[in-house]
């Protein structure tokens, strides 16, 4: 590496950055990759500059100390996030993979050759491209450099969803989410392992804690064997998000918990479908799976299962499994066809409108 | 193709076989592939050569009216049948593909130099090769020129075992092989789908029948699924043989059945475990798998589970299945870890000879 | 290689030979590839079968004690060598390279399917094929078996054309055969090299001498570097037989020869133009190149020059050639254009008949 | 291509040009391929910045009216040329092929990490790249935007040797330069062809007219047939400078002239050897050729043969070829081996240091 070339590379990034009016910093999986979530942070207290995630960066800078607001979804996401990123005249790209997961249906809404691109050993910015600064000596040497910003907005973090209503109504996605949240206020944060789909977009409303999802080849049946994995590996209790769909294709790796002691808590969004594809195929006719009895195969699998129609059930199933743990415990959460997170109607609503 | 090299090999061909004292037809996976099962069988009949098909090509020519005289496993397998195929002066390979399954263990007892083999569009006999002879080409030639073989032995075909003791003895895979086979003389043939390991080993003791078998590349988790695939297809109610260890894999699938009106009779060989690992490596750690509550999975998966631990149970769970058709039945058959099917013991005992 | 399959391909050939009653032998470029001259002169007297070369394979066996009718030229060649390759019903081709240059314009009077024909490690007749069997093991082979064929037919040598009329008319290529061969009968064999062209045909008029040739690739330019080649690393003064068209491309490479002591005859067949390209596109516009003062060239590059108009000037340049060795002599021998050797005339003839 | 991108590059190159103390121009074959000399031109002479060519770039700008100061040949080169590129603190790089030839021995005297390099359609400068930048483009951009350099320096072209002295002294390449330059200064500019070796160096030498050589590959053997071709391209009669070695190569060519009616005047510096091969290996024993008779070979092809061995009859066989044309003319100028011209004397003794 020319150190030259990295100077002028930090100098040139952090002229534009004090000369805009609205910087921002996105960050995403390089700086997982490369172990930076430390400097990050520490580099964006130093600017005093608002962070976002991109949706596969979800999760990141959880247990850092940063002015993190919360996550990048486009169209399908928060207004104010999403107001933020794209109105951003100095948008800091640290790590960002430029994909359809993370820019997909929003990519024209923000304009990508004005922003600053810091990826795969490249800086690109301003029409013009710097060939080999490595992520980790850029974070380094913006850190030596970084002064605060004058323009710089300070922004409260994105609130999560809290305060499940425990009545007799029927559990919609964003349900889940608060149920999720009050347990781990009151529980303290679990890691989180989600398969994609619907329960993915759930996931976003979640609080951040740790999180592992297929984010990027959307793979189905991640989740249960991802959770699973969790636990074997950090030794804590993990939440797992899928729907029916995917838990046929893996559900029944829960047999396996007995064996090993592990007691995942899975919340199983069953709406008797393949819902992500009804919602951008409505009229198709193959994403009807019935409905399963998931609750019963839990049990035969030496789990303890849950049948969950109502709110008041889900909140009752959730610290039934925070009482009883040693086993896993399987929330078959009945969810009506069609009824979405916000995140994914959102979604599927500017889908249909550039379909349109 | 040129018809005069067609008409020399199918000369060559029968002057071999005219000249030699034990002359014996192989037949496999090309005979199929080729709709060659009618012209194969006549010309057997013409010649009056036994026939045997090889560990892949078992199910072949079961419709038709051919001399068959069993399967060919080599070392696992029936001795009188491997001693025809190994003793032949004159083994006619039909379609026969070269490989590991076929002839893995036993490949150094057929002397293939000195075999007849027409695959892959060429004929290969006496060192040479003639490159451009299509099998259903080849086979018509034969069909035309083809008289009685004056030393072809006539010799009975291998009897399937039979006649289940119904008493309070645990069960073992021949027990299986001895209870399907009663079930099918009683009730008629049924299509069989086997999964890899020990159940393929069982399903070579079964009554010749319709049999779809993951023989090539061995990859587990094809039974539940493929006998899925049988009853969609051809309406008929099949038998699928799977392991515990593959019904880990895609056993869930069942929960389908009841959209579809399939209703499958699917045995497990459950013995807790990689069985086939198992037999190979004796000492390895990894291959024991608890023991899963199967039939219940099934019951929740809205089939009915029996739990079979003697063989007057296995009788009673087969009768059972037929009496009560329009859904699934699982036999969750308990099999004693160790306890294999006598093919896969040959053949375990075998390859330890060769090992050591 | 395996041994037993050589046997039984040894005895397949010599089982065709002795039923045939026209064995003939065809010799080219493996032989002398895998050093085999002396081999196949023994099998061939051992059998005693008639033997040719093949275009390419012109100068084999010259040294070897074998029946060595002439060289093949199909449709160009000797009427004789002809009908008695085409008319063989076995005919055995011993490395002969199946080419343009060898069978192009006769390959439909030759049926190579009922041929016997060893190349490139493989052995085909009666339409198989022996995969593995290196040439010379083949002739080891053949060899240890041979018997004398009781059909084979002792034929006389073609003749090579003699006894030029030394007089003032104008020179033809066969008169530069005959020329050549009179003074080899006088003085010895010399190593010729030749170019391509017609110069390639009327070197097939010599006696049989050492010949190196471009036959494969047909390279022009190759006769004059060739010819210095064959006397630096032999030792032997040489011919070199070169048409003025591929003089021109490396026949100024004679100015090295006063520097190395080198003397070769250089046999300039001028006809003042590409007269291979013309004899096949007499209408094309772009072959005629003028005529040069090549022996004023000569002489320049220390060498000595004689202009040849004449037979009578021929013998006598090639005679001055001859007595005053120790510098290089070029024959500037004119040659009107259209006037070729027999066999391009043949060649030409039968290209003709084919197109119309 | 992005019109932002271009306006963003150009701007930046002209800021940096602005700033300099020194800043200088450099042109290469990319200016040629897209034919750029007119707008280069312009654009040098609006910036008032002295412009050099690389080695390979030699000729370019020949008819343009641009403030050409010469070829830049590093160590090689006119010492004021090579310092005025070395030190210069803006070196803009206009399609020049950064390589060997152009920069082999001098790379290290010429920080190419501070020029500005347009070259394959991308742009580097100050560490970083604009990708897509065509030459055109990026040449027209700068135009509409070019202002007088203030710091830009006026210097006057080099100046090419003149004045031959016609005396009895021996011929030294640069006597060669010399008497062409004095022969066109007297009769108008001729288009040069030249072969590689020293002739190319001394062909630096000459006034600045049109020429080809192999300058990239070195191929040897170019010059003839390239003269030939300038001659049947433009109708302008050519100066071929070539050496002996390569002559051997293609000379024989000239035989053609007679029939066209081209007249070249191939001047050949002949010193009886590989000359450029012995100044890097002067202890090779492969590099004499002995003095081969050119003159008459020229005779011989109908040209006109001059041998020369002083400089009078330098002078004296150059105006003889002008006031004899319709038929070519050699020049056979005898040069004492290790005679070299003082560019190659310079890159000799510069390759020497640095493997010292």
């Amino acid at each position: 590496m020319d150190r030259e070339a990295l100077a002028a590379c930090a100098d040139e990034i952090l002229a534009r950055l004090s000369a805009a009016e609205s910087p921002v910093l996105m960050v995403d999986v390089e700086v997982r990759r490369f172990g930076l979530e430390e400097q990050v942070a520490a580099l964006a207290r130093r600017l005093a500059i608002p962070v976002v995630t991109s949706l596969m960066g979800r999760g990141l800078l959880e247990n850092a100390d940063a002015p993190l607001v919360g996550t990048y979804l486009g169209l399908a996401g928060t207004p104010e996030v999403s107001a933020l990123v794209e109105e951003s005249d100095a948008l800091l790209l640290l790590g960002v993979i430029v994909c359809d997961t993370n820019f997909g249906v929003s990519a024209r809404r923000v304009d990508l050759r004005r922003a600053i691109q810091a990826l795969d050993g490249r800086v690109t910015l301003g029409f013009h491209t710097y060939p080999d600064i490595p992520l980790a000596s850029l974070v380094q040497a913006l850190l030596e450099r970084a002064k605060p910003l004058a323009s710089a907005k300070a922004l409260a973090p994105v609130e999560a969803p809290r305060g499940l209503t425990r009545d007799g109504a029927p559990v919609t996605p964003l349900d889940v989410a608060r149920a999720l949240n009050d347990l781990m206020d009151a529980h303290g944060r679990m890691p989180v392992a989600t398969d994609v789909g619907d329960c993915l977009f759930t996931a976003m409303d979640l609080v951040q804690t740790d999180h592992v999802a297929p984010g990027y080849y959307a793979s189905m049946g991640f989740g249960v064997p991802a959770g699973l994995g969790v636990q074997a590996a950090s030794g804590r209790r993990p939440v797992v998000l899928v729907g029916d769909g995917a838990f046929q294709m893996t559900g029944l790796e829960l047999g396996h918990c007995a064996r090993h002691g592990w007691d995942p808590v899975v919340v199983v969004l069953n709406n008797g479908g393949w819902g992500m594809l009804s919602a951008f195929r409505p009229d198709a006719g193959y994403n009807a799976l019935g409905t399963w009895n998931l609750a019963g195969v839990a049990d035969a699998l030496g789990g303890t299962g849950h049948l969950v129609n109502t709110r008041a059930e889900l909140a009752q199933a959730l610290e039934s499994a925070i009482a009883h743990p040693g086993r896993f415990h399987l929330l078959d959460v009945r969810i009506a066809p069609g009824d979405l997170s916000p995140s994914l109607r959102r979604f599927a609503d500017a889908v249909s409108r550039l379909h349109a």
